[in-house]
């Protein structure tokens, strides 16, 4: 039976991929500190340690097939209240996910952001952007902490040949969100729930691209099962220096627009829309380019923001 | 009697700063592993820590007055030799200078670099500028593991009011540099005078700004002189969320006219020009805009190119 380790297996995206990796019969190791996890989210099957991955060494391991890197919290509402841990818990995620990688020649996914592009100047954004982002500001200790992990991923992939493969995961939604880390679609779904007024920052116009968590899962799982010389050769013929992919879905909705779907989709709601000023450093627009995405893993998101929508919303009504 | 805490002072800048401490009547206390400073640089008089930062922790250290984090490799040929304990320099070097910082109430200094602007869109840099940095190539270590440290700083002053300041230093050349660091007043100096071929990257209508490294010290006093809510006061009035000054030389020359210099400064010389294909990532052009710092510390860059160049091939001569 192959082992899997997933760090952040209790968040929103790890709870999915624990849950896929376990239909595939592997035995399913998840460290989460549930700082943003919860343990509802853990899938019946799998053995949890409730650690922070900051606290843990290589030698608290046995030895895994595939590692899954995704500890970290990912909504500003959170990050922002522990800035200093965030920036940590990216740094020393990534280190003790590459030690282990390197020991025990597994595979190891780090899951990467599309917010290392910061609020990019041209769009949509490819794997070769080196993106525009603040040093000093609120949101940069996810959004620096989790480019140098990138970078040690890289170093320990020219130097170690770890076979590390690198996502940058793009706006994802879906089941197993928390009803307050103050994104987008859940803001929406559960102020529209309530009957509260729905906020808008800005006027609304600003673009966010939204993928439902099962393509972004699909697309994991694609990734993971490509041998590493093959991926070698792939990343090489496309000129970059390591394996990184944008997953993400390209398609744009205005926020206005994802406002009114949430209304049309919860009728019995009473909710009204509301214009706030934007915060200061706010991400203007992002979309992705998943050519590379497309090419390697034959994938693309399936799944319409109206279904996507549905599912989320009958999720928190429960 | 005040003490000083300088991590990195074997190194170039380092050095520097520890003799004119000792001359202001600090007791200074040098952390440096020795990989790129050298005993050699070390003054006279300090009491000296051969240790690696990334290996200590805050309970080895006194209670100490002020702290300079210069400890980390900063040339190309250095770092690229070891990216990922560079990396881990950076980030474990200014998490240890800010939690003695946050002890002791001390006043610190922390060296960011120009190199946090990467290949910028515009010139000169102003503090404001966010940079145009590779994530996953060559220089990241370096880059990233600085810019995650600017972003650690920012959230100590912050959280925990700890009284850090951020200078970005471009480049800086004069005695007690390494003959191998592989920059390029150092390597032009050492062909001239070995009288070897003198290489050019590209075809040297680059351009680069020079600063002598008294002129910098002098800056570093100035701004450690200034009490903290005075520092506070003047980055709120120019709306920056924390103290960081860009501190170099904006005179800017092209690469083939400092190979020039160097040969007029060397007239026994019987080296040649040759060009070679620039490396990739290499950055393009970096020229600091001083206007905050002049503001603030009443100080602007005195020393002159010529004169520098001579301060510093009668060192290499030594």
């Amino acid at each position: 039976m192959k082992k899997a380790l997933v760090f952040g297996g209790a968040g929103f995206i790890g709870s999915h991929l624990s849950a896929e990796l376990l239909k595939d019969d592997y035995h399913v190791i998840v460290v989460d500190n549930l700082y943003t996890g919860t343990k509802a989210n853990i899938p019946e099957g799998v053995e949890f340690l409730e650690r922070d991955v900051t606290a843990l060494c290589v030698a608290d391991f046995p030895k895994v097939d595939e590692i899954y890197n995704l500890a970290c919290p990912a909504s500003p509402v959170h990050y922002q209240a522990r800035p200093i841990e965030t920036a940590l818990t990216s740094i020393k995620g990534v280190l003790l996910s590459l030690e282990i990688a390197r020991r025990d020649k597994a595979k190891m996914l780090h899951a990467s952001t599309s917010e290392i592009y910061g609020d990019p100047i041209k769009h949509p954004q490819e794997e070769y952007d080196w993106g525009n982002v603040n040093t000093i500001g609120w949101r940069s200790c996810y959004d620096e902490g989790k480019r140098v992990a990138e970078t040690l991923v890289s170093d320990y992939v020219r130097l170690y040949d770890v076979d590390a493969r690198t996502i940058r995961i793009f706006n994802t939604y879906g089941p197993n969100m928390l009803r307050d880390d103050g994104r987008v679609i859940s803001n929406f779904i559960v102020q529209a729930l309530k009957g509260e007024d729905i906020t808008i920052y800005g006027e609304g116009t600003q673009t966010r691209s939204f993928q439902y968590v099962t393509d972004l899962v699909n697309a994991v799982f694609k990734y993971m099962a490509i041998e590493k010389s093959e991926l070698r050769r792939f990343f090489a013929s496309v000129r970059l220096p390591i394996p990184v992919l944008n997953i993400g879905n390209p398609e744009e909705y205005t926020i206005k627009r994802l406002a009114k779907d949430v209304l049309r989709l919860i009728p019995e709601s009473s909710s009204r829309l509301v214009f706030k000023a934007l915060p200061s450093d706010d991400p203007k627009k992002r979309r992705p380019d998943i050519t590379l995405a497309k090419k390697l893993l034959d994938w693309e998101p399936v799944v319409s923001l109206e279904s996507g929508l549905k599912e989320t919303i009958s999720y928190f009504k429960r």
